[in-house]
């Protein structure tokens, strides 16, 4: 059996990918990112989804990171966490840059 | 029924972004990134996956946009493909900058 070659990752952003594969997770994300903290209630009748199906998604968010929720009184309050964001923009920086780095080389080639 | 008013993003990469949401598949598109079309044989030797699990992968990545495959005689070849990294860069770098303001907001108001 060979050795694996293939590329890995510095870290694994995968799971912060898988939680922003959801149309309705990237609103939600978005909204929260004017960095106000916001009630599953609130977060409800801004849209036509139900407590339930919002609660969901926030812990998916919350799960990979994305979002943090603090707990007052009996409500709980969510708010974007930054630091997932920047692991998956890193993840994406690295492959455009050695894309361009690719294209670099070919132009230099062609060139010569 | 209230109008939902969570801000959606302009497109939707939430596809591109449930691709990326493995780790087998970041490793096989940041290796492809390289610039190389490699085919499933190739793919299949630099690592410990079956020909089939591979073919599966790259098919997932194909339909998100971010490879492509051609087909010369009897092999397909698959090559990163840089379109769908940009718009999920894009959904990024928006939450990234709306959160930016969002911080400055604080401190102007902190300073004030």
């Amino acid at each position: 059996m060979s050795r694996p070659s293939l590329r890995e990752p510095a870290s694994d952003p995968s799971p912060i990918f898988a939680a922003l594969g959801d149309r309705t997770r990237l609103s939600l994300l978005l909204t929260l990112s004017d960095g106000q903290s916001r009630s599953i209630a609130s977060l409800s009748a801004d849209t036509q989804l139900t407590r339930q199906a919002i609660t969901k998604h926030l812990h998916v968010l919350e799960d990979a990171g994305l979002v943090s929720s603090i707990r007052i009184g009996r409500e709980s309050r969510f708010a974007y966490s930054p630091g997932s964001i920047a692991d998956a923009t890193s993840y994406l920086a690295t492959v455009s840059a050695q894309w361009d780095e690719a294209l670099s080389r070919l132009r230099s080639l062609v060139e010569d």
